[in-house]
């Protein structure tokens, strides 16, 4: 064939060259959307009434998605700084808030200064601002959702590869731990840590990757983006705690977000310090994967020993009813303990570590098929499902909370035979923002 | 440490059969679980009334998840034969199809014949029927969500490497051709083709998941898993396009599916045979990456002339409102067209592919992150948006619909700059089964 375009190696340049003059010439300066202009008075194309029970307003004391019933979806990303300049780092977290207050909001983000103009394109060098697509655009028209936008700092804003890059390594609370590595830990290269964290949630997919689309154009030049993973949750009830892949419901033992007290003692950091982390929250996120199919060949009865609990009810093996607390003393007429020692919920449980309690908000993920080669009968090698959970977890300190809990369990859960875990971070979570303040700003102040 | 389990090479197998013998002391035969009790007798947890507006029912004189509204959520999914049996295969289709009615009920799968039972991994081999877990049990309780599941044969089901398998050969359609390569095709190995489709839709995705996660096991030693996909789209009103993460409504010159006229037209197969394929369709898939970072850069009017119709609200160039007709004649003041000739909609038209139509029925996915090396300024090298379009559209013939449209298209779209076809597969969708019948049943009869 004789046509120019043919040529698989790389069509998309060759033909974007191309096609860009032609393109030039065919776009008369009246052909500008509707919609741009209105945009151009920087109004918005959904404002949003006050009250809208989707909403959820991202000035808040304690930042908005933590201590909040959960949404349906999460897409959850880090970031690592490449900027050298602290005031980089100060700019960035300005428009980043201010960002998520229009986003939050079911408001597009602004127009921004992006570091590489439309010009560097081949443009004709006519561009009008108000002509400029300063928003993918994607959730043009949908809910707010009840969007929440969650930022974290990991310890590589204070010191990276022994550097204080911006003057902050004197403000880095000792609860930033770096993470230990646990027993059966298969991290992934690339997938654990980063600079800065952002999860958003929402009741739509569409609306939480738009976040993390908007907020990575928003970094240009200044952080670039590490690792990511979206996730979900099923749609439930209000009162009901969701299923995870497991089939078994995931959340029971939460402490009451409804409950201040439960709150400010294991969630929410208080005078502790360092002062710029007060009204905070440590956030420990661990991608998890699952060997699905496994866990589905094993029977019922074992998969409820593993766990600790009955599938369907939700209640301790010791229980009745879901919200039954554990007692880990009740034994069986042979003597035997109901609730296993090495099961999930035991080795879990706030009495067996110290009272330790966190706030569980994980989201199950999906990541379609990966090859996978079996370490059990029927040694079966080929494409498994490449899921399982995105367990996150809020607390007022991960060395008291996670570690602490995590600790045994790596070592004695009976689930560690169906689950591995495949990326980490652990990253503080500023207090929430009063009107005009940007996030983290009493770190910088 | 001289913890027996500090074999971070492979803790999953020691422990598991280190665990086993603990279990079976530990499991006192009382303990079956309370709803084991009540799936003994093949009832459901969840049984759904009659007229529930969140069932679709599988029994249907066409597979029903092709002319519906679409729902939110899919998973796609293809699998490889591996049997070389032909009533294996007939076997897989009817527990396939038993199955597909009882989740599009909102019920559990059966109990099943596993090829591999649970004495294989150090049971105590006392197994009761009715305490093996027969389903994974995530969607206990969920609504069904709407769920559709569309079952698909693909050119593997009929010759494979020259190899008429299951005798099927002579019954292959001529309209299941071998797809063509396209320019500009970059299918990754591996992600083509497939013997057997599953496509799972809902308003869920713990409840798509589940029905490949479900199939998947009831193919056990007779087909395995080769390529899946999940994807969405964002909650829309009942009269609303939604929009892909282009920002664009996709979808908007689709056949009416209330206009069973342009279906039997259009969609689905006729008289011209086979005659198992009648009331059928042809299903095509196109796994879409698109270079979000990229097209986010764009000019809003040069996105706009890209794909031929204004964003806000999807009218073409030449109108006002989104369900216009095109007019691909008309010309602005200079004479040029106001739909540029190389604009997405304008190689699309069914006024140029001799009035070719096919039903889109798309979904876009979101895969987190990936490594690129990008191919345009500012060339940019690392992790950027592994995300797209799951394509996916039905048709009376592929070589009328398509590929005809398409053929032209990968040539000169200039939407061609922003994505890139990276997998593909063609599937024969036979009609709906009546009661008592198997899907496709008729091809084997």
């Amino acid at each position: 064939m004789g046509c120019p375009f043919n040529v698989p190696q790389d069509p998309g340049k060759r033909k974007f060259f191309g096609t860009l003059g032609l393109i030039a010439a065919a776009v008369p300066l009246a052909t500008i959307a509707p919609w741009a202009k209105i945009l151009g008075e920087d109004t918005d194309i959904a404002p949003m009434t006050e009250g809208n029970s989707n909403i959820e307003p991202f000035v808040s004391a304690h930042q908005n998605g933590i201590a909040r019933s959960m949404q349906t979806n999460t897409s959850f990303a880090t970031f690592d700084l490449t900027t050298t300049r602290r005031e980089d780092v100060v700019k960035l977290l300005r428009v980043w808030t201010d960002a998520a207050q229009r986003l939050t909001n079911g408001q597009q983000v602004q127009s921004i200064d992006q570091a590489t103009s439309s010009d560097d394109y081949g443009d004709s060098g006519k561009s009008s601002k108000s002509n400029e697509s300063s928003d993918s655009d994607d959730t043009l028209g949908l809910s707010p959702s009840r969007l929440t936008i969650t930022f974290g700092f990991g310890p590589g804003l204070f010191l990276k590869d022994g550097i204080d890059r911006y003057g902050l390594a004197h403000q880095r609370p000792e609860a930033l731990i770096d993470m230990p590595r646990f027993i059966g830990d298969k991290i992934v290269a690339g997938f654990d840590g980063g600079d800065l964290s952002v999860q958003a949630c929402a009741d739509d997919p569409q609306v939480t990757f738009h976040v993390i689309r908007e907020l990575s154009r928003l970094a240009y030049g200044i952080a670039e983006l590490r690792w990511a993973q979206n996730g979900f949750v099923p749609k439930f009830g209000p009162m009901e705690t969701p299923r995870n892949l497991m089939g078994f419901k995931d959340g029971t033992i939460n402490p009451s977000i409804k409950d201040p007290e439960a709150m400010a003692k294991f969630i929410w950091v208080g005078d502790e310090g360092p002062a710029w982390m007060s009204g905070g929250s440590y956030m420990v996120v661990r991608k998890i994967r699952m060997a699905l199919e496994h866990w589905d060949r094993m029977k019922l009865s074992f998969q409820e020993q593993t766990v600790g609990r009955y599938k369907l009810s939700g209640a301790p093996l010791s229980g009745k009813n879901e919200k039954d607390p554990l007692d880990l003393d009740a034994k069986d007429a042979d003597g035997n303990p109901l609730i296993p020692e090495n099961s999930h919920v035991a080795l879990g449980a706030p009495a067996n570590n110290d009272g330790a309690q966190i706030l569980r908000r994980g989201y199950s993920y999906d990541n379609n098929l990966s090859f996978t080669a079996e370490r059990w009968p029927p040694w079966h090698q080929g494409m498994e499902f490449d899921a399982g959970l995105l367990f996150m977890c809020y607390q007022r300190d991960p060395r008291t909370g996670f570690v602490k809990i995590y600790e045994r369990m790596s070592k004695f859960d009976m689930m560690n035979q169906f689950v591995t875990h495949i990326g980490s971070g652990l990253f503080a979570c500023p207090p929430g923002v009063k009107q005009g303040e940007f996030i983290g700003q009493r770190l910088f102040s």
